[in-house]
């Protein structure tokens, strides 16, 4: 399988990791056979119609810090080239999360589909902001497009619904979708304020320099989006969902709710009809209230009642994994 | 598809409110028409070769007590000549569990095999005692072999197993499998003692007479024995499982587990090489760590971490649907 690889940070780098890892286990497996024929980052992009040689990418890119010096340059302004006329069956997108326009992650997706080449993303931009029109694009290029990377990382949160519950119907869901806010709450409920919880997080590694997209909700409204189109059908994008971030939480209030026996948490839920990322109490009992960087999500079914996942939401080779899963979705769609 | 129901409890009876209700999507979205050409119970079983109509079933079933009220009745000893002759694609095999030699459902279950028919099972005993053989005798028969229900009632714990983590290996898994055990242990870390919150939960209908099975932790090594064998292809049987029940737990050793952060639960337990059921201290702030009569389990993988799916594990209409799910996924099958 040939493969275009857009984005070569920690997942991209992770993910080369478990393709040389498991090239035994793909090809007796599943009949997978991966060749990355382009790869590109910050820097520009390269390509190799034999295949690049994977354990030099990874060193060049750890050496030299861009995949460019790896070999012949091609420029930047060409990646759009590539995707469009390289021979491959797959582009893997994984440049940054934009979601202002969703670029260039974006740009990358339709041209991709339009050349006919399947596409498996991480990025969250372009989906949040115009999940329907994608679908639709991939459809009508008959393409397959997986993304089971954006929600819970590598926790299999989408293919979950889709999946495993079948012949029952799900009602509505909620949960915990950001680990950078969940932990931030968590330290809260432990009786720091909301900037020593911001600060604590920071160290730690778990919150960006600028935490925007996490502390106000954007993240999980993102994510809230993916889900609510994948799982229930909905024709959402995040101009549709109330949000209301934690920077407004304050520490007597979240005092006041542990007494009660609650915690407050970022929850985002959708009924089907409303979507919602907003702060609330939640019983400890409760099985979505889970701490630290933990994601979890309940789905309410007809039949089979509530079903909570909880794992990992984020994570270089947690979310490489799902990339993986969605190799091999493809390559058995493609086979059977 | 042509249907033999095995077993008209309450599960049974679900099933059938659930085909009746969802006829329309069962056929526009699966292509299935099911159609139940016999119906077994304690009273012996009835067949109708246009297929038996499932209002009738249910009404005659509420108000007589046996099915066998519904029209001509064909004696007991005829259940495996039926199932052998009668023209059917699946045996539904509802027959209660029984672990010393999982009779009636072990011989249903082989005579179906044999006369290549698919069969979806809840019973927990044939599989418990016989896994590895059974599965042979399926793909020596090529027919499909469905059993989601044996393992977390309606929660699909089997099927995010197999179907959700892809590429992924499962490493070990570990859980609370019976409903019954943790309503007792939980009624015991709120104050009450052993046979306080037994009383509890029989008053509350979540402990049977006998509840040996549940106490004991039988039903517990049984599903893990299931899951064992699915999800990390053990060929184990009950034999090859370390077991402890809960009748030992005292209300002293719980209270102090409790001030040190944790809760004594009944857990299952595989590392892909040791199968072990005992109670022990979990902390209270663990995933797993749930209340009631909730099961949860936790899957540990080599890329994307720990997993954990909690849901109900019991109930008449939760496995039920776990049976629908059975039915589309050996129609899916056959289909394509």
């Amino acid at each position: 399988m040939r493969l275009i690889l857009l984005g070569f940070g920690v997942v991209g780098q992770s993910l080369v990791k478990l393709l040389l890892s498991h090239s035994t286990d793909l090809y007796n497996e599943y009949g997978i056979k991966p060749k990355v024929v382009a790869c590109a980052d910050h820097g520009g992009i390269i390509t190799c119609d034999q295949g690049l040689d994977l354990d030099m990418l990874l060193s060049v890119k750890k050496k030299k810090r861009s995949v460019v010096q790896y070999g012949p340059k091609v420029d930047k302004s060409e990646i759009i080239d590539v995707i469009e006329n390289m021979d491959a069956e797959t582009v893997i997108e994984l440049t940054p999360t934009n979601i202002i326009d969703g670029e260039p992650g974006k740009s990358h997706i339709i041209t991709a589909m339009k050349s006919g080449k399947n596409v498996i993303t991480v990025n969250k931009g372009p989906l949040a902001l115009e999940f329907p029109s994608l679908m639709e694009l991939a459809e009508y290029n008959r393409i397959a497009f997986k993304f089971s990377g954006t929600v819970g990382g590598g926790t299999p949160i989408l293919e979950f619904a889709k999946r495993c519950l079948k012949g029952d119907r799900i009602l509505s869901f909620e949960g915990i979708l950001n680990g950078t806010t969940n932990y931030i709450l968590s330290k809260m409920y432990e009786g720091l304020n909301f900037s020593e919880a911001l600060k604590n997080a920071s160290e730690k590694g778990y919150a960006e320099k600028d935490p925007t997209l996490d502390i106000d909700g954007y993240d999980a409204v993102a994510k809230l989006v993916i889900a609510s189109n994948l799982v229930m059908n909905m024709k959402s994008t995040m101009n549709n969902v109330e949000r209301m971030g934690i920077r407004g939480v304050e520490r007597t209030q979240v005092m006041k709710e542990r007494k009660n026996g609650n915690a407050i948490k970022l929850i985002a839920s959708c009924d089907g009809k409303n979507l919602v990322v907003r702060p609330k109490p939640v019983s400890t009992k409760d099985p979505i209230c889970v701490d630290g960087i933990l994601n979890a999500i309940t789905f309410t079914c007809q039949h089979s009642g509530q079903q909570t996942i909880i794992g990992k939401g984020a994570g270089g080779m947690e979310t490489a994994s799902s990339i993986l899963r969605d190799l091999i979705d493809i390559r058995t769609v493609i086979r059977s």
